[in-house]
C-alpha cells in the first residue's frame, strides 16, 4: 500500500450550551491545554498537507486560538450549525484540488489517540473511507456498525432505529472517519436533511458509498476515544482519562507516584527515571524533571526545570522560568519563578526566589525574600556561590551578594555585597525591663472595667 | 388533593457507640454541618408547623444544639432507648392537638432530599401514611416492602424473616416514614415489643393500618437516601456522597473542576459559572464564589466571597471576613482573614492580611505582614489605593498608608504614612570584608579539631 | 498440638527490571517503609529462630538494608537466578540443623498479613507443608490449587496447563507456603529445571511430597494478599489497598477521616480517638496524634508527636522531632522542627520554628522566623511561656526569650531577653511626603519614551 496524502478537517463548531460557559466549548482545557489544540496536535502528528477547522460565526476566538496555534490552517466558518455533514461541506473549498484521504476529527473528542488516527487513515486507503468503531457491553444509545461478511462496513445505524438484534451488536460508532478526497466531494452534496432534526449527517456518507457499491472499512479502537465533551462533568470525565494515561505512562517509564490519582500533568510533562513523586502535586505545562529528582506533596509547578536528584517539596510553588540545580533542594512554602538555582544550593523554608541567579551551594534561609518588584518593573538578584543568606534578610534589587559572603539574619540588603563578606542591615536591640509585665497589667484591667 | 399542616419528628437519640466517640453521633459533621443539623434543614424546607426533635438522656448537647439551630423545635428525651416506635411516642406530647401528617427522619440519615421528603409527605395525605423505599440489586439485610394489587404497602419484611420469594423483592424499606398524625396517636400505644430485642418498631404500625382496613402508601427514592451512619466509614460514605451532589451541581450549574474528586464543598458553598476550580480544594462554610473567579490548587476558603474574575490560590488561605475584589489576586502561602482585598489589588506571595482594608489596586509584596494583634486585642490596618507595601515589611496595626504610599521593602511601619509618601524604616547597611571568609576558617578548623 | 519453632526465608533476589529503577526493587517503599522492611517484619512477628533473606549478587543493598533491620538475619546469595526453589536452597545452609516450620515469604509481596502468616505456619503443623491460597472470580493467569477429597492439596496447576475444568476451579495459588524444615531439605535437592524457563519452581515440592504419601494444607487468604510488585503501576496498586488498610483501622478506632482517599499514613502512624483528619494530610513515619487532636486539610506530617486537642493545619509541616503541646495551635504556612510547642501556644501564620523550645501559651507571631543555622551549627531558641513573639520577627539562636516577654514586631533579637521585658530591635521609621508621585510620573513617563 503506497503512501497517500493526508488532510485533516477538525470540526471545531459546536456551541456547547450545556457547558454554561461565556467560552467557547473547545477553548476548555484537558490536561493544560485546550481541546482545539489537542485535537490539531493529533491531527498534527500525521503531517497533513492541510489543515482546516470549521468554527461557528458566534466564536471568531475558535478561529483565532486555531490560527495561533498553526498559522497554515484554514479556517471555515459554518453558519448556521446544520449538522455534522453540512460542517464538513464547509471545509471542501480549502481542500479543493486536494487528492488523499481527508481525515475527520471532532474538536469535542480530545481522547482519540494518534496511533488510532494513524491507523484509521491507513484503512482509508483504496476505500471510500474508514469509520473508527469501538466495543462496549453497555452500546446504549451508541450508534451500532453494521458489519457484512467481509468485515466491512454495511451500515450505522443509529440507537433508536436499530432492530433488536442490531441493539445488541456491541460495535459503536466513534464518529471519526477518514474518507478518500474524491469520494467525499462526490458524496457532500447528495446528503440530504431529511430526519427529525433536519440536519445533514456525516454518517450518511457510508450509504452513499454503499449504493455506488464502494466500501467503507471499519478500525477499532477504544471506547474512551469515541468520548466527546458537552458538559463540564464530561470534561472531568475526559480529564480523568487523559490522567490515567499520563499517569501509567509515566510509571511505565520508572517513576514512583504513591497515589497516582492525585498527580497531575500536563499534556507536555517530561518525567525521568526513579523521579519519586508523592501525593497532590499539579504540573502545569512546560515541565522536565529528570531523574532521580523528588517532588513532594503538594506541590504546583509549572514552566519549570528541575535537574537530577532535585528535592522539590513540600509545598513548593515553581513558576515559570524556574530551573532548580542538580541536587538542590526547593522546601516548604517557597516560591521560585524566573530564577536558577544552582547545584546543591538549599532554599528550604518560607522564601521568595524571583528574577534571581543563585549560586551551587548558596543557602538560602528561611523567610529570605528577594524584592524583585517596584511596582513598576522587575529588578535581578544575583547570590554568588556558597553564599549564605540569613534568615528573614530582604534582597532588594537590583542587587548582588558576591560568593561566599554571609547576610545576616534579618537584615534589609540595598547595596551590593562583596565576596566573603558580612553584611547586616538591622536595628540595634533595645529592651525596657518589666514593660510586658506592666502591659498585661493594664490590659487585664481594661477588659475588667 | 388540599394541601395538608406538616410536622416533623426528627429522632436523635442513637448512641452511637460504634462511633468510638466522646462527642453524640448526630453532631458529627457531614459537608460542614451536623447531621442532625441537615436532618433538621431538611424538615424545614417543607415549612413543618411543628417540630420535635427525639434526643437520649444521655447527650443534652443534642437538646441544646437542636435549638440553638431552631429555638421552636420541641425536644422530647427517650430514655432508656426502646426502639423506634418508642421513640416516636416520646414526641406525641409535643403533636398534641396537631392535626396532619408527621414526617419522621432519623437524624443520622443525611441523604434524604427535600424533595423525596415532599413526595413522601404528599403521598401520605389521605392514606394512613407513605413509607420510604429504594430498588437495589443486591438488596442484601434491607427489609423488604411487599406491595399487594393496587401498590399500596402489604407488608414490610424484615430479611432474617423473608420466604425465598419475598426475599427477591429488589424494594427495599428506607425507613423514612410519614404518618397520619391522628393514625399515629391510635397506632403507637399498641405496638408491643415482643420480639428479639425487646424493642418497639416503628414499621409495626405498617400492620396495625393493614389490621383496620387503612393503607400505607409507598413513594420510591434512591439508596443512598437510606444510608445511616453509625461508624466512622460510613460517615465517610456519606460525606463521599453528598460531595458528589455538590460537585455534579458546581459543574451542572457551569463551574469546571478539574478533578471533582479533590474538591470539598460546604453543604452551602456557592459557586458561579465559568469558575475553575483546580485540585485539592477545601471550602469550609460560608463561601461564596462569582462567576468567572478561579480558585487554584491547594487552597482553604471558609466564609469568604470572592468576587468575578478574581484569582486565588495556589497554596490560598481564606478565612472568614476574608473578602477578594474583581479581579484581585490572592497568591501562594497567603492568608487573608476579616479583610477586604480591593479590586484589582495583589497579594501574590507569602503574606498575611487580618483586620486590615487593602484599597483597590494595591500591590502588597512578598511576605508583607499586617501586625493585628498585641496579645490583647486586634487593631485594624489600612492600606490606600494604589499603595506599594515594600516586600518583608511589617504594618503594625492600628495603622494607614495613604494611598499611592510607597513603604520600603523589610520596613517595619508603625506609624501612619501620607498618601503618595515614601516610608522607609529599617537599619543602615553595614560590611565587614572578609569576615565570612575567617568564620567558614574558624569553623572548619573547629570541625577538624 | 504443641507449638513449633519456626524459621523465615525471605525471598528478595529479584531484580525487578520492569520497575526501571537504580534501586533495587524490594527497596522501594510501601506506606513509608521498604518491602523488604514489610516483609521482615511480618516475619518478625512470628518471632522466627532464624531469619534468613535470600538476594542477588547484583543489590548487595539489599543485604545491608537486611542487616540494618535485624543484624541477627542470615543474608544468602543466589546467582544467577534459577527460580523460586532454588533461592530457598541457597537458604539451606543458614538452616543447618533447624528443626521446625519454614515460613517462605517473597519481599516484593507485602500485603501478606502477620495474622495470615500465622495461620499458615500454624497449619504446616505435622503435614509436609501449607499453602496460601486465595478466591477469586476471574482466576486469569494464577496456578490453580486443586484439592482433594479430605481437602489436603491435590496438586498446583499452572493456569496454562490447566485443563478447562481445572481452570474453572476459584481456588488460587498465592504463592507463600510453610514448610516442614526436614521435608525441605529432603525435598530441594530432587527439583529439576525441565520446564520451559529452566527454572527450579518451589511449588514442585507439593507434587515431591504427594509422591511420598505427604500431604500440603491448604490456608486461605485474601487475594490482596498475593499481590506481588514487578512494576511502578503495581507499586502504587499495592500502596492503596495498605492505605486502605491503614484507613479503615484509623476510622473503626475512631477517627474522622472526611476524604479517606486523601490522607496517607505511615505503616506506623498512630491515630487517637476523635481525631479529625481533613482531605490532603500526608503522615510520614514515626506520628503520634493523641485523642481529640484535628489535622487540617494539606498537611504534611513526619515523625512528629500531637497532644491532645491541638490543631495543626491546614498548611502545616511538622518534621522529626516536632512535639505539639495539648491544646497548641500550629496554623497555615509554618513548619516546626525538632521543637517543642508548649501546652495552648500559637504558631498560627508563616512561621518557621526550628531547634527551638516554645513554653506553655507562647503567642508566635506570623512570618516570626527562629534562625537557627549559622552555616556550620544548628543553634537552641528558647522561648518562654506566655511570651510574646511580634510578627516578622528574627529570633538569632542561641538566644532565649524569658517568660512573659514581649518581641516587638519586625525585630531581629540577638541578645536574651529577660523575662517580661520588651525588645525591640528596628529601624526607625523615616518618611520623604510626595516621592511615591514623583516616582511613579519618571517611571509612566519613561514607559512613555
Amino acid at each position: 500500500m503506497s503512501e497517500q496524502a493526508i488532510a485533516a478537517v477538525i470540526l471545531a463548531a459546536g456551541r456547547g450550551e450545556r457547558m454554561r460557559s461565556a467560552k467557547p466549548k473547545v477553548l476548555h482545557e484537558v490536561a493544560g491545554r485546550s481541546m482545539l489544540a489537542h485535537a490539531m496536535a493529533s491531527a498534527g502528528a500525521l503531517c497533513p498537507q492541510r489543515l482546516v477547522v470549521v468554527i461557528g460565526d458566534q466564536a471568531p476566538e475558535v478561529g483565532e486560538a486555531a490560527r495561533a496555534l498553526r498559522p497554515d490552517a484554514a479556517i471555515a466558518v459554518q453558519a448556521p450549525p446544520r449538522g455534522t455533514g453540512d460542517a464538513v461541506a464547509r471545509a471542501l473549498p480549502a481542500l479543493e484540488g486536494f487528492d488523499g484521504v481527508v481525515l475527520i476529527l471532532y474538536a469535542d473528542t480530545p481522547l482519540a489517540r494518534p496511533e488510532t488516527l494513524s491507523r484509521l487513515v491507513a484503512r482509508a486507503q483504496g476505500e471510500a473511507g474508514a469509520v473508527l468503531g469501538f466495543r462496549t457491553d453497555s452500546p446504549g444509545a451508541y450508534g451500532r456498525l453494521v458489519r457484512d461478511g467481509d468485515g466491512a462496513l454495511a451500515a450505522i445505524i443509529e440507537a433508536k432505529d436499530a432492530s433488536a438484534e442490531e441493539r445488541a451488536i456491541t460495535l459503536c460508532n466513534a464518529g471519526l472517519m477518514a474518507v478518500d478526497a474524491a469520494f467525499l466531494r462526490e458524496a457532500l452534496p447528495r446528503l440530504t436533511n431529511d430526519n427529525a432534526k433536519g440536519e445533514y449527517y456525516l454518517t450518511d456518507v457510508v450509504a452513499t458509498a454503499r449504493a455506488s457499491g464502494r466500501r467503507f472499512a471499519v478500525v477499532e479502537g477504544e471506547q474512551s476515544e469515541a468520548l466527546g465533551v458537552n458538559a463540564r462533568a464530561e470534561l472531568a470525565a475526559v480529564e480523568a482519562i487523559f490522567q490515567a494515561r499520563l499517569r501509567e505512562a509515566a510509571m511505565a517509564a520508572g517513576a514512583t507516584l504513591i497515589d497516582p490519582q492525585t498527580v497531575y500533568f500536563s499534556w507536555d510533562t517530561k518525567v525521568g527515571r526513579d523521579v519519586v513523586i508523592e501525593p497532590g502535586v499539579f504540573f502545569g505545562p512546560g515541565v522536565e524533571i529528570a531523574d532521580g529528582a523528588t517532588v513532594r506533596a503538594f506541590s504546583h509547578i509549572e514552566g519549570a526545570r528541575i535537574a537530577p536528584g532535585a528535592v522539590v517539596g513540600p509545598f513548593a510553588r515553581l513558576r515559570p522560568g524556574a530551573e532548580i540545580g542538580a541536587g538542590a533542594r526547593v522546601g516548604n512554602f517557597v516560591e521560585v519563578k524566573k530564577a536558577q538555582i544552582g547545584e546543591g544550593a538549599k532554599v528550604n523554608h518560607l522564601a521568595y526566589v524571583g528574577d534571581a541567579e543563585v549560586g551551587a551551594r548558596a543557602n538560602i534561609g528561611a523567610g529570605a525574600i528577594t524584592c524583585n518588584y517596584d511596582g513598576f518593573r522587575k529588578h535581578r538578584t544575583e547570590i554568588g556561590e556558597g553564599a549564605f543568606i540569613g534568615s528573614n534578610s530582604a534582597l532588594v534589587a537590583p542587587v548582588s551578594i558576591g560568593r561566599g559572603a554571609y547576610v545576616g539574619s534579618g537584615s534589609v540588603i540595598t547595596r551590593n555585597v562583596e565576596e566573603d563578606a558580612l553584611a547586616v542591615a538591622r536595628g540595634r536591640q533595645a529592651e525596657i525591663k518589666g514593660w510586658a509585665a506592666r502591659f498585661r497589667r493594664a490590659n487585664s484591667r481594661e477588659e475588667k472595667e
